[in-house]
């Protein structure tokens, strides 16, 4: 239904909303232009003004550092004009609804809405009601959170062209991940076949969300053999902390050290969409290490925000 | 006063504060600037940047969503530099006067201060002491907000080309309603003759205020005939609710259902400057029905704050 | 070491942390060239796009209306893309490290981070871990503004070519102040022999600080003959209170009024960093008196920093 909902009658991509059930070409294009564009901003002198004259309005109802300054930049970088919306000086603090904010901002031709809202479905129900402007879901709940997973698959992809052989674990508190849901979408769609999905029991998924997938609860299983680490942040701030137990006891059965590093493949990448919690998902040297790729996923966020709007919103 | 204080010695518009006194040819001169604006933007490619190298500061002590977007975005896409001043970060939290703040800024070659005061008269004090800088008045108490005046005599005046034979009511909280005010004043202005103000007595204005104008209790009789209904926004944050009674009771007696609007004329516009209480003073169906142009005086917002804008900082 | 911080190998500067160090020629040739720039954008339609393409971010961690405003109208009028961040708003507020913050926007092609932190110290450490993107000190704790007294030295040098023959005396809060510090060190670097430090013993630095200098209890005393008198804010937010007793009896000693002020030299230069107190460190009438300077202070903001930005990031 939500991929009904991002796709228009001419078959064009619309909103952005779930990497669930786009595609393996869909996807594989939107990749191809984050490279082109990646490469036309490395080189002096060329910037694509494909956004010139367009309106783009961020509406961020949770903290964010990485996805709204990443959006932010993308879309100025091409041209665009970005409001940030200030949600606690705004009408909805007046009691306006989401949908009557949106539909007023749209009325003064804002041309897309970068969504970044706790509740699952929000960006949905938003791309249900505008008339012409672009939702792009900037992670919704646990449900999705499509352009992390993009800027995870080009990350990977610079380094593996075939995801058919390749073998990724992800570990942390995959239940109540946006992060992993859109990885394993991204992941499986780009025909990767051994994804493992690793955590206390507490955090997993329950098993029916992803029957073809492995699940582990030891990590040094799961780990073995991997080409890709993804780590996913602990939400200290979602009280996860009565789930896990204690700290320091989590880091030593779910943490990256350097040992449990190896016994993943030779030069393994290692994963985190960040923000990391240094020592308790992740090992300092390891996340500072020469197998982290943890900034070149921040540097890619650019470009495939770049790619994902020029697309919706592109002539 | 207020008059003189925005027209400079050679009668040109030197700041916007209320549009009382204001007069017809100004008036009329603005909104056909905005008209043109809006053509301008609405062809593809066209895009006057009469603001470039200009400095715009958005003041605003109050909450805000349409008018502080919709002033960003008329400037911005006439090219200013807009800065949004965060009170809550600002010297003023440390004790500096208003006054210094906008010297201060002023000093910076701000060209434009837009202002929003929960105080009556705060933007024509500040308008007192700049040295060049105009200052726009965005809303200041219940005394004024003349570009939403402006926005909805374009509005109106987009299908009602003479004013002289227009009825129009105007319902809700009149007494602490700038918006009222302000298109009280555009409204006679442009030669509109009967102008009815409606509501239960404990809002209503007093009667020496305007003296010209016919006053109603009963929402029926005063709606009868008319070709536009203004419907104001309950301000239930400003405590109205011990002014009104119960909020079902209030509906019943002033709130617009589409059987009350039965009663205006055929194709009366309906109007509300948002954000809207639904089913408060305005029935779901009524403010998303075919005769509601709430979006068009949202949409309109823009090219009269580029006209107001260009017109004051204009070469 | 952190003069060594701020120059590279090749004794470019590379980050803007103090002035203290940097030397006669380093400072003279920043404030030809926000002279220059100065000039530029008085001339109409010359707009020089220095930093087109460049990206800048403001951390600021203190409140600030002047320094974040001028950093940033000079970033943009410039050409760059400027970012606020919003720390309330961040991952900072998750608990992520300032260091893995900065690195993360640094990865996403931030050119600068321009930072204001109320520890001494942070804008060098910040500096000591980024890879390429300069670090721009907005105001450390009480250690150094270096920006403002740059531009406290340019609106000086607008009046004094010569340094060596001046009589400045600096009053007020001098131990909390990171503006009398960078004064002091930009003075001292371009000449000026005759600095007077004066103000109650609590307010006062450690003698051994600037044993150069000469310190003054009585006001009077020290600011006859001065040609610059240097008023400091009051910080009340930091309960400096307790160290000064009544406002009353501290105006009454340390305030700078129309008697005293006719103590120094004719037509002595009257400045102070902003905000003001109007009435506690400074009368009303001297503080908008034609000896004033603080609007020129103000102004000279912008070019000074365009000036810095221009040159840590230019070509």
């Amino acid at each position: 239904m939500t991929t009904d909902l991002q796709i228009d009658s001419s078959g064009k991509l619309r909103h952005l909303i779930t990497l669930d059930g786009l595609g393996h070409d869909r996807i594989s294009d939107l990749l191809d232009r984050a490279v082109e564009l990646r490469q036309h901003f490395a080189e002096a002198g060329q910037r694509p003004q494909l956004l010139a004259g367009r309106t783009i309005i961020n509406l961020f109802f949770e903290t964010s550092t990485r996805t709204r300054c990443s959006f932010e930049l993308a879309a100025r970088r091409l041209g665009a004009t970005v409001l940030n919306f200030d949600i606690s000086r705004s009408s909805t603090s007046k009691g306006e609804s989401l949908e009557d904010t949106v539909a007023t901002l749209e009325a003064m031709q804002a041309d897309a809405f970068i969504v970044r809202h706790r509740e699952n479905g929000t960006p949905a129900r938003l791309a249900a009601c505008t008339r012409k402007a672009a939702i792009l879901n900037a992670g919704d709940g646990n449900h999705a959170h499509p352009t992390q997973g993009l800027l995870d698959a080009l990350t990977i992809r610079d380094r593996h062209a075939d995801f058919s052989r390749l073998k990724v674990t992800i570990c942390g508190d995959i239940r109540h991940s946006r992060v992993a849901r859109s990885d394993i979408h991204v992941l499986s769609a780009l025909g990767a076949r051994d994804i493992r999905l690793c955590g206390p029991k507490t955090l997993l998924p329950v098993a029916s969300e992803f029957p073809h997938l492995r699940i582990f609860e030891d990590f040094d299983e799961a780990i073995s053999g991997c080409d890709v680490v993804i780590m996913l942040r602990l939400q200290r701030e979602r009280m996860v902390e009565a789930l896990i137990g204690d700290e320091a006891e989590y880091f030593s059965r779910y943490g990256l050290d350097s040992t449990r590093l190896g016994r993943a493949a030779d030069n393994a990448m290692v994963m985190h969409p960040g923000p990391i919690n240094r020592g308790i998902e992740i090992a300092e040297d390891v996340a500072d290490g020469r197998q982290s790729v943890i900034l070149d996923q921040v540097a890619n966020g650019i470009p495939v925000r770049m790619a994902a709007l020029s697309s919706l919103l592109g002539g």
